[in-house]
């Protein structure tokens, strides 16, 4: 791959070059030994920002977007979700995964934590968009589909389709996997050195049927039932929400990554809530997701950072919680390095994962502050490059084979809508 | 003016033809009589809306936009607005109403219910973008400067800019402006038949201090001091967020509009409690608003719309509150309601506000629903078309004079920036 010179563009307040090389930044400053075949960009009017990490979605559901909207959540699931998802098969899948992919690299995410099924076809489509994916294997019950066997063979189809592409094991929360199937996940997963990805304490009805059939809080079933000591640092809690301060510090204690989905928490009616300020001071690792597209209907990390923070300023009545830069933080290197990913700031050495922002997009006009025109008036349609392991997957908004993409997703939420 | 043919648009999920002429919607269905000097647009993946009506808002601070993010109230208003707004001139304030025109009609507004100062300034941008305003005069303390002289030459200056641009009379608030004042205000505004724009029960602490000073809330003295009953039907409360029944029931019974800001009442961490559900169940007319971009930061009442939605079920835990058939009447009808504009539906005799969405925006993609893609997904940058008392203002995002107006615009926030 050649590498890339980024030249005159505004990092931190200042005017740079940024060099790419080996899939890493190879340098930042004026007057870089540039190799003679570097493809040049030039950054004037442009401010260069680490790429997102989209923590905790279900890329294929982009073909279910919009279905069933404002409808209770049960009813939403019986009436349209659930259908629909009966119909969906490995080519669905792929053109669904596309399309999110397709999504999210134009909103400059360029990693995201997902769960669903049928991965090998996410998993081609993730290789074939370039982009990083860390694909989690549903488990409901006891988890008795997850073999040995089972796992291997499902780990060398999925890592096997492209090098940024890997396996997590899912259990999907602990009202639909038992006691039984959520330590033998944990079990897997130590000994296999994988991700544990759980929808935890989503909804304050979650917790209140965890009370009433163990006895304990979510957290804490997976403390008794040996799931966090088993997956120690490798634990990914998407919404814990709901929360006290026991799970805070069983959470902190045992490393792990608190995932906020603020639009589907919203839009879904689960609560507005979300702990910030009572996690970041634990010491918990906190990451930012969209969710999936039936839920809080985009991709877009951008909206949901605006979201997050303009929940914490308004919920707690109080404008100066978690700012523009701890902001940008929570929605790039929390979610890289919750993932084992040396990516999320730009600096020399690190994996070249970053995007180039429009300043002449309105959002940042008359541009007295770049960073706060990012988070509190852009849009995704302001991110003009994105550049994944130093390789440019967006440039001018143009991704390669976005029509096909279009199309084929039309094609197929035709057919599972259709029933 | 051209009469203008949209062929083929999906409206209320159908796909039909818009004939407009002589600034209403002259016919809606397929085989209508079109003159022979009709402008045609393909309305093929395209749909159909009424446009919107940002009902507060502050113009011309998109100059400010960005300035002292995340900093304590006062220490905002203090150190970065008070200052810089000292150096606005006429110039300044008419460079700065142009941006804010612009990134109004990219985001599909075709109205603006403004508050600010050196307003004949702001009403020459105004009537140059040929979008609809309603200039707020804006009063402080006793409102002597209010006389009928001033009123009168104001008046004449403002509405003679252009036939789209109405003066409306705007006491800051209660705590800003006093009981005299209030009622000299209410007085002035009946007499001369204009709106009454003012800042209400904002935060917490404005209602605490004017229980204090006053023994009463905020509506109960505009009602002591006669207000209500002198602007009743004319009265716009922008923020509303704090009440108790009492005041609804006194807002409702005196045809008080409410215009929630949602975007504003969170960043700037006033609260997220806006009481849709009973202003709505008390008949009071509730409508949106970006704030000024100081405050918020765009101006988008796509994303004004989206927070209010998400924080209504968000915050009750309900995901059935405000259905996106609703939102749309609030972002739109609502607003040209409330300002007496025959505008805010798509029907046959309407005046013709209305914008044209891209349904090959990401957004949309795969197309299940528009409505919801609007309102849950999308971003400004999926309008592609807007069109205001029959007139084109943007096609394909096109507005004419743009990059003047972003290259006047970053000259004057210099100018009022660097002291």
């Amino acid at each position: 791959m050649e590498p890339i010179l980024i030249q005159g563009v505004l990092l931190n307040q200042e005017v740079t070059d940024i060099l790419i090389d080996h899939q890493r930044i190879a340098g930042i400053g004026n007057n870089l030994p540039v190799p003679a075949n570097a493809i040049r960009i030039d950054g004037a009017r442009l401010a260069a920002f680490p790429s997102f990490a989209n923590m905790h979605t279900h890329a294929a559901m982009t073909l279910l977007k919009g279905l069933g909207s404002d409808l209770p959540l049960q009813q939403w699931l019986n009436q349209s979700i659930w259908p629909a998802e009966k119909h969906l098969d490995d080519q669905a899948v792929y053109w669904g995964t596309k399309l999110a992919c397709l999504e999210m690299i134009k909103s400059g995410i360029t990693l995201f934590n997902d769960m669903y099924f049928l991965l090998p076809a996410s998993a081609k489509a993730v290789a074939q968009m370039g982009i990083r994916a860390v694909l989690g294997f549903n488990i409901f019950g006891d988890g008795d589909e997850l073999t040995d066997q089972t796992f291997l063979r499902l780990r060398h189809e999925v890592e096997g389709a492209g090098n940024l592409v890997r396996l997590s094991i899912a259990p999907h929360s602990v009202y639909t996997v038992s006691p039984k199937g959520l330590r033998h996940c944990a079990e897997m997963s130590q000994k296999y050195g994988t991700l544990y990805h759980i929808h935890m304490s989503e909804t304050q009805r979650e917790v209140d049927e965890c009370l009433q059939q163990y006895g304990c809080r979510p957290y804490a079933l997976l403390e008794r039932t040996g799931v966090l000591g088993l997956t120690r640092g490798r634990l990914i809690g998407a919404h814990s929400l709901f929360l006290n301060p026991e799970e805070i510090a069983l959470m902190a204690s045992h490393q792990v990554t608190a995932v906020h989905n603020p639009a589907s928490n919203l839009k879904l009616g689960s609560g507005a809530g979300f702990l910030y300020t009572e996690l970041r001071n634990a010491g918990v690792n906190v990451a930012l997701g969209t969710d999936g597209s039936a839920s809080s209907n985009n991709l877009d990390l951008i909206e949901a950072a605006r979201l997050m923070s303009y929940l914490q300023k308004g919920v707690r009545q109080d404008p100066t919680v978690l700012p523009a830069s701890e902001l940008l933080q929570v929605a790039t290197l929390n979610g890289f390095k919750a993932l084992g990913i040396d990516a999320g700031t730009i600096a020399v050495g690190k994996l070249a994962d970053l995007m180039l922002v429009d300043l002449d997009n309105l959002a940042f006009v008359p541009n007295n502050d770049a960073l706060s025109g990012l988070f509190y008036a852009a849009h995704s349609d302001a991110v003009d490059t994105v550049i994944c392991n130093g390789r440019i997957l967006m440039r001018h908004r143009h991704v390669d084979g976005e029509e096909e993409i279009i199309a084929q997703a039309r094609r197929h939420a035709r057919n599972i809508t259709n029933h």
